[in-house]
This record gives C-alpha cells, sequence and structure tokens, in this order.
C-alpha cells in the first residue's frame, strides 16, 4: 500500500477569548501516513473513528505550559480502532477510549499515550459515539457527580443550568429517577424541546426568561447542579433553601472572560448552610455505570442527543461553537466508520 | 423585700453600619423589681450571671421583622442562677445556659424562653464564663465544624482567620492534636502572641502583613478555617491545594457593609476541586464535649482567653468593639457573681 492522507487539526494559535475558526485550530490536510509499513516501535496503529469536542478542551488553548502546542495537533477523548498492534494490551480491531486522542484520522500511539485506556465492549450495540457522550466522560460526570454530592432525597428540588448539554441532561433524568422536581435552564427553544422530552418539570430559556423569577416561583433550590457559574450561581445562591448542596461542575459563562463575573452571594453560604463541591471527573469508569445505562439507552428510557459534525475539517468550528453555545446536544466530530 | 433596679440593656436605634455605643443599645438603670413577690407564673425568676456578645447578634439588629425590637432588651446567649422556680425543669440554685437570655439583671422567663435550656454540672469548678466561651456556643462551632467537615489528616496545612478569637483559638488548638501544620490571622500583636502559645506554626497581623505572600510561602492551603469571609477567602482560595475544604463558619468582615466583597475565585472551587462547607452550630452539647474538653480546660492544656466588661452598661460597647474587631478575645459581660 502507498501513502494516504493523513488529516489532523492542527493548534494554531492562542485565543484571547472565544476560540476562532480558521484561526485557533486549522486543518492541515497535507500529512501523510502508510499505513502498512509506518513502524509502530511497540505502540499501536489506529484509526480515529469519533471525537469528543468538550467545554474543559478551552483551558488546553490557555497557556503555553500546559496543553496544545502551536503546530501540533490537537487532542480530546475520543474512540479508535485497532489497526495494527505491537502492544499486548490491544488486538487488531479493538475499539477502544482514550482521553488524549490526536485529532488526526490515523494515529501511532506509544503505551505512555494509552494511559487512561478503555477497551470498549458494547454489549448492546450502541453507536461508539455513545461512548464518548452519555457512557463517556460526561455520562460519568452526571453520574458521579450525583451520586457522591446531590444527596438527593425524593421531593427536593434541583436546579440544573445548560439543562441540554451531555452532562445536563443526564442530570435531569437521574433527578427525575430519584422523584425530585426539576428547573432546567438553556438557550434555545430547540433546547427547551429537549429537555421537556427528558420530563424536566420546569423548562426556561434564561437568555428570554428571568432566571430569578423563575427560581423565585419554583424554588427554594435544595440542589444547584452548576455548570455555567457567573450570575447563574450567584441567583440559584440567592434561591437555596436552607441546607441546599452546589454541585460545582463547570463554569463555562467565565471560560471565556477569564472568570470576571465574582461570586456576590457567597455570604449565603453561611447564612443558608450551603455545601458547595467542586469535582472533577475520575477516570475510573465503574461496571455498574455501564451496566445501569447502557441496557436503559438501549430501550430508549434514558435518552441522549448528539450535535455531529464531519470530518476533522470541522473540529475549529465545532470548539467555538461549543464555547458560544452554539450547539444543541454533545458535540461530537465524526472521523470515520470502523470498517475502512 | 422591697423594690431593687433591675438593670437593662435596651435597643434603641437599628444601626446602618457599625453599632455605635449610646445610641444602638442604650442602659436603663430605671426599672425595678421585687425578687420575693414579683409573680412567676409557672415560670422562674433567675440572676444573670455572664453574658455572651457573640459576632452574630450583629444580625439581629438588622431588621424589624427578626430580632430585637426597639425599646425592648437586646438578648444573647448567657448564664443565669435560679432564684425562685414553678417550673419542674430547674430548682433554686441551678446554673443554667440559654441562647437567648435577655440582657438584664434578674428575669422571670417562661417555659418558652428556655428554648435550649442547658443545666449545668461544672465538674471542674471551672468559672460559669466558660460555658458561654470554649464550652458554649463558640466551642461547639469550633468543635462540630472541626470534626464533621475538616476531614484533617496528620500534616495537612490549616489556615484559620480571626485564630485569636473563641473559635479559632479552638480550632487552631484541634488542628494541632490532629497533626497539622497551623497558620493563623488576627489583628493585633496581642492576638498573635496568644496564638503562639496555643502551638500555631505561622502566625502574622493581617493588617501589616500580607496575606497572599504568606499563604504563597507557607500554602498550599489543605482547610481554612473561615471566620471572616471577603478578601481572605478569595486569597485563601487563591493558595488553596487541590482538594482543599474550606469551613464557612462566619463572614465577620462583611457583617457591616451588607457583604460588598464578592467571591472573585469561585472558579477555583471546580478548577482545584474545593469543598465549601457553610454550617451553624446545632444547639445539642453531647456529652464527649464536655468529656474531653472540661478536663483539658481544667489541667490548662486547652486554653482560652476572654475580654470581660463589667456590668450591663457595658453591653453596647462590648457589642460596638466585636463587630470592629477592638476586643483581644471572646467578649464576655460580667454581670453578677453567683451569691446574692
Ligand atoms: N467537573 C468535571 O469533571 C467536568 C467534566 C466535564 C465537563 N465539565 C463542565 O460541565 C459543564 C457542562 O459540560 P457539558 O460537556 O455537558 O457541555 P454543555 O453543558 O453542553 O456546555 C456547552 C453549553 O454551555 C452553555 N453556555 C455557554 N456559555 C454560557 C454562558 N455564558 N451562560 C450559560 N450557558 C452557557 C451553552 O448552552 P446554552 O445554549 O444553554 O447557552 C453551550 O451549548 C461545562 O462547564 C464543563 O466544563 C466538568
Ligand atoms: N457558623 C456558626 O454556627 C457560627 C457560630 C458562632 C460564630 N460564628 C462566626 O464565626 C466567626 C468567629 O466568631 P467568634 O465568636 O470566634 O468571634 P471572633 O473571631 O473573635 O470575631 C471577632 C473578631 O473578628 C475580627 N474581625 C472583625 N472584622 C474583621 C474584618 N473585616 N476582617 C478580618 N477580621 C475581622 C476581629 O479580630 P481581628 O483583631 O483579628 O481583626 C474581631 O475581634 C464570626 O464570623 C462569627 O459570626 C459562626
Amino acid at each position: 500500500m502507498a501513502l494516504i492522507t493523513n488529516g489532523r487539526a492542527i493548534f494554531n494559535s492562542y485565543p484571547g477569548g472565544f476560540p476562532e475558526p480558521g484561526k485557533t485550530i486549522i486543518y492541515d490536510g497535507k500529512s501523510t501516513i502508510d499505513l502498512d509499513l509506518v513502524s509502530l516501535n511497540g505502540g499501536v496503529l489506529v484509526k480515529t473513528l469519533e471525537l469528543s469536542i468538550d467545554p474543559y478542551l478551552r483551558t488546553l488553548m490557555s497557556q503555553p505550559t500546559m496543553g496544545y502546542k502551536i503546530g501540533r495537533p490537537t487532542y480530546g477523548p475520543g474512540i479508535a480502532v485497532v489497526l495494527r498492534s505491537e502492544n499486548e494490551k490491544l488486538k487488531v480491531g479493538d475499539k477502544f477510549r482514550i482521553s488524549m486522542m490526536p485529532h488526526q484520522q490515523y494515529s501511532v500511539l506509544k503505551e505512555e499515550q494509552l494511559g487512561d485506556l478503555n477497551i470498549l465492549k458494547n454489549p448492546y450495540n450502541l453507536p461508539w459515539s455513545t461512548f464518548i457522550g452519555i457512557l463517556g466522560m460526561p455520562g460519568l460526570t452526571a453520574y458521579e457527580g450525583w451520586r457522591y454530592y446531590s444527596k438527593a432525597k425524593k421531593g427536593e428540588i434541583l436546579f440544573v443550568s445548560s439543562g441540554a448539554g451531555p452532562i445536563g441532561s443526564l442530570v435531569i433524568q437521574l433527578a427525575k429517577l430519584d422523584g425530585l422536581k426539576v428547573i432546567a435552564s438553556a438557550g434555545s427553544d430547540e433546547k427547551i424541546k429537549f429537555m421537556d422530552s427528558l420530563g424536566a418539570d420546569v423548562t426556561f430559556n434564561y437568555k428570554t426568561t428571568n432566571t430569578a423569577e423563575v427560581l423565585a416561583k419554583e424554588g427554594p433550590v435544595d440542589i444547584y447542579w452548576d455548570n455555567v457559574g457567573g450570575e447563574t450561581l450567584d441567583t440559584a445562591s440567592a434561591n437555596a433553601n436552607i441546607c441546599a448542596r452546589v454541585i460545582a461542575c463547570g463554569m463555562i459563562s467565565g471560560y471565556n472572560n477569564n472568570h470576571a463575573t465574582p461570586l456576590r452571594n457567597i455570604w449565603q453560604v453561611v447564612a443558608r448552610q450551603i455545601h458547595i463541591f467542586g469535582f472533577h471527573v475520575s477516570n475510573q469508569y465503574p461496571n455498574e455505570f455501564y451496566e445501569f445505562l447502557e441496557p436503559e439507552i438501549a430501550k430508549g428510557d434514558i435518552k441522549y442527543a448528539e450535535d455531529r459534525f464531519l470530518g476533522l475539517e470541522n473540529v475549529g468550528e465545532a470548539m467555538s461553537r461549543v464555547q458560544r453555545g452554539l450547539i444543541k446536544a454533545k458535540a461530537v466530530v465524526h472521523v470515520a466508520d470502523e470498517a475502512h
């Protein structure tokens, strides 16, 4: 076999504010690879199938010391299939997930790049992209955060911001399973419809409806799952019930403005005995996570949604849209089908 | 017996900012009482011995609907001795504590005013004032907050603000017993000396020394016990270790300026996986609290300090000084000795 194109997304410049398509990350279609002859040096040759474009990837663009390097491929959580292997953990045809998959069509991965390797079983034949969404890091984040920090009691009131995103949409469904009343916000009417379809009791578009008014009417809030930070966190704190829990999952409203919005209502933490839990998802996917979610997803009882971008040419665009809230659901870049 | 003076501290006007002596709370020496003839209507006649002047009493001065009433006596945690009793829970000579003791020399207390009655045993013959200090609400606050939320591990680093106060000074000692390195701040050299005598490893006057510099050098902080809020909380958040715990006990820096200082570093809560625990002390004094502390205090192994004011004439002055940070230690108004 001969040289073929190995398309890649390349980090091109540090964004001051929002990442810009065609500037922050660019597509390089000139690189080539020989799939038969490329030497593995003990590693594996893989073909990328699906890539996850997550809000947190913005932090990898923020400083030279940590994260993306100018002129090098960007990376993030992804699924690939093994084409050749000199690593005993992986054999040809294995599908696996790692959290630092290079944004290129084909990669030779050394042992140390397989750090958090997950070989995927997929007994229900779900689309591979679910394993970077509801069955991947975002799903695990919702699952762990809810399980460890919600201390949810039936009849309590949850407020979740960015409730249509991959994390928020699972949080809504976990809370409904636990018998809570769910208030959920998002930034478009399409997202509102999606949240309604998940069983949320009160949904609203925070761009056209006043969050404080909704919470004053529908609260007080026992659990606030925070995906956005900023003003929304302040408003939730002002409408928190006594002994409320804030699950501080993410603060996307501050990612592109240097976290400019402070928390004015911090004093409510003492006044109302609020507990705030900042946490990071682990990279241990427990069996019960899959065993609980996979059949529910297969039956359609637990739902998810995706916003699919086709090809590595769209990584820059997808990154920008995720940060600007211009996506409808979990952002996935579909790179290739399983068969080659 | 005839009518005798029953001096009282009276709430006179709502303070905009700091309470002002002679204005916010005034002394009334014109009221009288006949200790033999006053009718009890099923209650108890008590003589006030010691009163606690705590930072939180400021909140009772903030709005007409809740707390102190204009023209009526102020109140707070206090110790009294029973002079006459028609209540079966109390007999003549009993010493007891309630958290809403009227600020007057003698009071007839009805059953409902005895809500959180604690009859005091005092097996080590400690001064009665300790039961509103280290063995009272402030001590219990330190004990419960440390026990439930510190998750302290030997070798970790604690930072405590207002470390010379009744709560902070016990927190320092509990942390040293658990094998932590203790950084403690306070606002005067006298307080620094006191904190040194408690075994704190690094002490500094936050008015003359830059908190950020101390924490950058001596941190990162695993546990921040926050008594003051405001800038100090922000600085502690910026110097927090991964998985730090913030025990949000009080935010006195905001009590007299409408909580004007927001928390800029709230995003660090996610970034560093910080847990913040706002809490209120319970009013359940468990036996082990006394059993642990009383002998240590009697031996002098656990220390406390008091700033004593003599007589109800000084309630207004004490309230003001507590809020302005012009006291050296636990503020106590000594009203009377046990014998009458
Ligand atoms: N703690 C962890 O371990 C962990 C792990 C993964 C992700 N996270 C965080 O969790 C949060 C949710 O992540 P996700 O993957 O489920 O993605 P997501 O919620 O879909 O995040 C993107 C969405 O955020 C919303 N958004 C953007 N800017 C906003 C702003 N200024 N105010 C309000 N909403 C804004 C937009 O939706 P609208 O249309 O609603 O505006 C956008 O579509 C993110 O903050 C992420 O960084 C944390
Ligand atoms: N959560 C609860 O259940 C609970 C229960 C009781 C008390 N509390 C709170 O716990 C905290 C400590 O109470 P405490 O009884 O032990 O009294 P304390 O610490 O002695 O409080 C008074 C001292 O606070 C300091 N202070 C005042 N304004 C300040 C400012 N702007 N910045 C920094 N320090 C300032 C002053 O000391 P300096 O000389 O150091 O400035 C002052 O002497 C208070 O915030 C109180 O409201 C909470």
